[in-house]
């Protein structure tokens, strides 16, 4: 490696600069913003980010010489290569670097980032009015000779004696404008006022409009929700990625680069911060406000996400014992954070519960509001990380459970992010074998429409292959494939491993059949396994036989099909009619605290009052596991899925 | 003018650089750096800028030619300069300007900027130790998988179990470095906890030191105390003088500059801001500590230093009804003024009493508690603007009057700052008429001692002139001269004026006579006898005949001399026994209010209980004043001055 510079091209875009020497495929790709796919943020386990080399030279990695261009880790590459690809010049952007000369890069379909169908809608609710800050407006008497006194304390007596607000303070980038804006308003100002305690505006004349932003960051989207505070309606809803997304697809990926690359921490916080701006910036254009009018603010997000938010170096929770830096709902000023909205508006970040149930997490809490019912409860936030809450008014339970990335489609043959082009949604045929789909971008079902090939499958479209698959008898209880059924969809590939052909090639944008193989198979076992598991240990820990309701949340719950997901397990047995999905309750939660400042508190309060459930420390918990690997239970009965499961179970 | 820029060369120092077109000579010493003397900061008032020039050619103002190289007023010249002055190209510097050519400026030794003595030791005072900001040390339990909650809620509890700490908050900088520092300390900190509340530092281990800074800023000069927290001992005292002196000498012009330049209060605020700064790492390097070890510091200003120093345009200052923004006192985090101590830190500027009764009033009230006190007293501070302060435990006022900066050595023909080369003392024998005088910078007076010659007058020194010349007759109490007095000092000049000369030529070092005018003489008496009429109009009001105590507040009361005062009448007759300099009484309250913090409460309490009286509202003001005019007064009778008066009135 020299401290020189080359050339690097990315086909078919045209993207083309400058990179050091050294530098990987994939942080080059970042670089220049090529797109480029990668779910585990470039160590080498996920193989989303397959390029291929158009030209340039090869060198084994490690091997220094003036005529190789590229060096690679050909033992890496062969995991998810096949001999063929490897022959084409195909590698892992990760594992490749450059490495002396100039290189041309081309950049295949499957591995192009598409833009993810952010699929964070509010959702209709009811929300008792009562925002942190409110706006009163006031008549002063204007300053003369007898009655000099200071103008903020000719303001505090102006709203003493017309609202009987006592002891306000005001916040200092507020008293640096106040003497002109009472003078512009001729002696007549709107203030707004944060828990009847502390002036954090003031506006000139009487201003009656007021908003507040609930924002839900999430590891992959972020969802923003600018509401106006006199009516509690929603005036703009936008959504991004998370810019985050560059370092890293997983919060452990995230977690790992915080603490261990150089500026990490900052690349991480300055992104999402940077992001926000962006998406606080496009709502007021969008609202026709100015970004100082939102004089209030929310946040949800997972214990991850909350501290790079904060710029709190999330490395103590990528290990034992998973401390976060506070559980504590935060009250921070936008200035403080680097927020553009108004100056000295608060930011009220919720509270956290555990190292792995975040804010997220208690937004879904005061949004169902579980405390307060009487029917036993699981609620389910299905992700990377999964996160269970079980219990009623009487006992209140946790646990958050590893899935992994198989519902994001990550470690899935042919897995990828719910983005134009994914299989969403997929039936096979008991008899024929035969499969419809529907992909994302069309409007009707493969058979019908066309516009959009397939480039993969999404996470829905796993749940319902796993499903489908299952009933129709091409996998068993135990996930293992029955080579006697006869259809050309099943085979053997060039492993000699079972394989089921969800679309054939010319149905695709990829050009080849697009499958569920075992491997797949298994690793949508472990990820159901664990939420099962995790609800499982609770249920026993609770004394509880029995579940009334179960609540899908989060915006993915709302997108699978709930047949599919009782059919392989991811829940105890539950009356379909009570099985059901809320949409972004997260997002929800950070809605209510925005408009309800009381339930800041019934947040605080259930954060702490919620018994966490540290799974990997229950000593049965791999008995369990074992049990809940199969389709969908090695033992529990369904009675609720009569005459769905094959076996009428 | 054009946009072009024009080689200015200051000699004799040789400081050279380019300056605008049309820039003044005076902007463009400051712009370089080249200390020259200015009091009024511009305006053509004070006469101080002289400067000659060397090179170039002459315009008169408002010509344009491309064949000159500087434009002047010389009908405001000429107030100030002689005709044979003008003769020789003196000029002031604030009326001339660099016009299409480069020029040479001479700076003469009398209009150099000396380096003003500071006089601001802190007085030895018995202080409660009660400081805002305690330190404790807490051992907290390591984080396990059965106890992993947050780093906060363990500091929290630790704290409550050890020393019944409740419902504290954290400072979002110091969350930030929480968790490290918790294991940096191995599960060992300290933290400074402000007011028993908030969380503003964390340190790994036990620590026991702890520092605060006291500033006064005034508007001259300003001093800081750094104080041991835990003793209350001043460790390092450094003073500076204030940088915004090169925008104005006094309050009005600095108004003025914030009210009317473009980027005015932001020049004026980074100034201080700068300086403050720069102060701090001074002290913090004397003290062998890290700025970030300084985790308080109090603040005491007049208004308009207050206002400035807070960023807040004091344009309305400037104008009736002289509304200040806030009186009561301000906590502000010295991260949001940009004040480099420790992040987390509060700065807590004390309250302010009226439009031009500020917080160094404050300072000398709650330093001086008039308001537990049975005997009448009277405090005087004496400055550009003068402040008193009358009452006793019952009743308690304060008024606050112009003086003009005649005791600060500006409007007197040969006045300036206490600067090396300043006679700030000086005796006039009754008989002989005789003068003797010292000069700052030599230790004996200059019949012995001629180590540096003298360049004008100071403070001090125009005291005892105006006292010294009064009670040997050379001027009556009318404050004329009376000419009949035989002596070569007492002479008519060029205009038929008399002057009396202080210092021959030969014993200064700008080579001409050192003489008091009639015109300094009316000067002296306008600022004496508006102070007198102050205190005279509020006993008054008050219903009091006779003054117990009078306490000369300030640093400038250290150094004049009390028999001068009383005989000039600078205030109504008391005994010199009963009439004392307490030193920087504004500084030692910031002090106070560092060290303990129930006297906070206490001047916000004062601040608002003492009735401030608008002298000039007062309808006898006038007939009041005119009789104060005389020395020691016109009517009233000084019992206590017998035998020193020159009629032994």
């Amino acid at each position: 490696m020299s401290n020189r510079k080359y050339t690097i091209v990315f086909q078919p875009s045209g993207l083309r600069g400058k990179v050091a020497d050294g530098a990987t495929i994939l942080n080059a790709a970042r670089q220049l913003g090529a797109g480029l796919e990668s779910i585990c943020g470039g160590k080498g386990t996920c193989g989303k980010c397959k390029i291929r080399i158009e030209e340039g030279y090869f060198a084994k990695y490690g091997i220094s010489s003036s005529m190789k261009s590229v060096v690679t880790r050909d033992e890496v590459n062969a995991k998810f290569l096949t001999k063929q690809q490897l022959k084409q010049n195909y590698r892992l952007a990760c594992q490749t670097r450059v490495n002396g000369g100039d290189v041309v890069i081309f950049v295949p379909e499957e591995s192009r980032k598409g833009q993810q169908v952010v699929r964070k809608e509010a959702t209709a609710r009811k929300i008792k009015l009562n925002p942190a800050v409110r706006k009163y407006c006031v008549e002063l008497k204007p300053a003369s000779l007898d009655d000099s006194v200071g103008d903020f304390e000719r303001l505090q007596s102006g709203l003493k004696k017309k609202f009987k607000l006592d002891g306000l303070v005001i916040d200092y980038p507020v008293l640096l404008k106040l003497q002109n804006t009472i003078r512009r308003g001729l002696w007549q100002v709107t203030v707004s006022i944060w828990k009847n305690r502390e002036i954090v505006d003031v506006e000139a004349g009487e201003v009656k409009s007021g908003y507040g932003l609930a924002v839900d960051i999430g590891t992959t989207t972020v969802a923003g929700y600018l509401c106006d505070l006199n009516t509690g309606e929603v005036i703009v809803t936008e959504a991004m990625m998370n810019p985050q997304v560059a370092y890293g697809e997983d919060v452990m990926s995230r977690i790992g680069y915080a603490a261990k690359e150089k500026g990490g921490l900052k690349k991480l916080n300055d992104a999402i911060i940077k992001g926000l701006n962006q998406l606080v910036k496009d709502i007021a254009k969008k609202a026709g406000i100015k970004r100082s009018d939102i004089i209030d603010m929310t946040v949800v997000g997972n214990t991850c996400i909350h501290h790079l938010f904060l710029n709190i170096n999330p490395q103590y929770l990528g290990k034992a014992p998973f401390s976060p830096a506070i559980h504590h709902s935060v009250d921070v000023k936008a200035r403080d954070i680097g927020i553009t909205i108004a100056d000295s508006a608060y930011i009220h970040v919720l509270p956290i519960e555990a190292g792995f149930v975040g804010a997220d997490n208690v937004g879904v809490l005061i949004a169902e509001e579980p405390y307060n019912q009487d029917e036993m409860l699981l609620i389910i936030d299905i992700g990377t990380n999964g996160e269970l809450i079980l219990g009623n008014r009487k006992r209140l339970m946790s646990s958050s459970c590893a899935t992994g990335p198989a519902f994001e489609g990550a470690e899935i043959r042919h897995g990828m992010r719910a983005a134009a082009g994914a299989i969403e949604k997929l039936k096979i045929d008991r008899k024929t074998k035969e499969v419809q789909f529907k992909v994302i971008g069309n409007e009707k079902w493969n058979t019908e429409d066309k516009k959009i090939g397939a480039r993969g499958i999404c996470g829905s479209g796993i749940f319902d292959a796993a499903a489908q698959m299952f009933t129709a008898g091409i996998i068993d209880k135990g996930g293992r494939f029955n080579m006697k059924v006869k259809s050309p969809r099943l085979r053997l590939n060039g492993n000699r491993e079972p394989e089921f052909v969800i679309a054939w090639a010319k149905e695709t944008a990829i050009n080849h059949d697009i499958v569920i193989c075992q491997k797949d198979i298994r690793a949508i076992q472990l990820a159901k396994g664990a939420m099962y598991s995790g609800a499982k240990i609770m249920m026993k820990r609770m004394g509880v036989t029995k579940i009334d309701r179960v609540i899908l949340a989060g915006a993915f719950g709302s997108y699978i099909d709930k047949t599919s997901a009782a059919v392989i397990g991811l829940f105890p047995d539950c009356d379909p009619k009570f099985v059901y999905a809320v949409g972004n309750a997260a997002g929800d939660g950070a809605r209510i605290a925005l408009l309800n400042v009381a339930k800041r508190d019934e947040a605080d309060l259930w954060a702490r009052r919620v018994e966490y459930i540290e799974l990997t420390l229950e000593p049965e918990f791999n008995r369990v596991f074992t049990k809940a690997l199969n389709f969908p239970h090695a033992e529990d009965k369904f009675p609720s899925l009569k005459g769905i499961l094959p076996d009428d179970r």
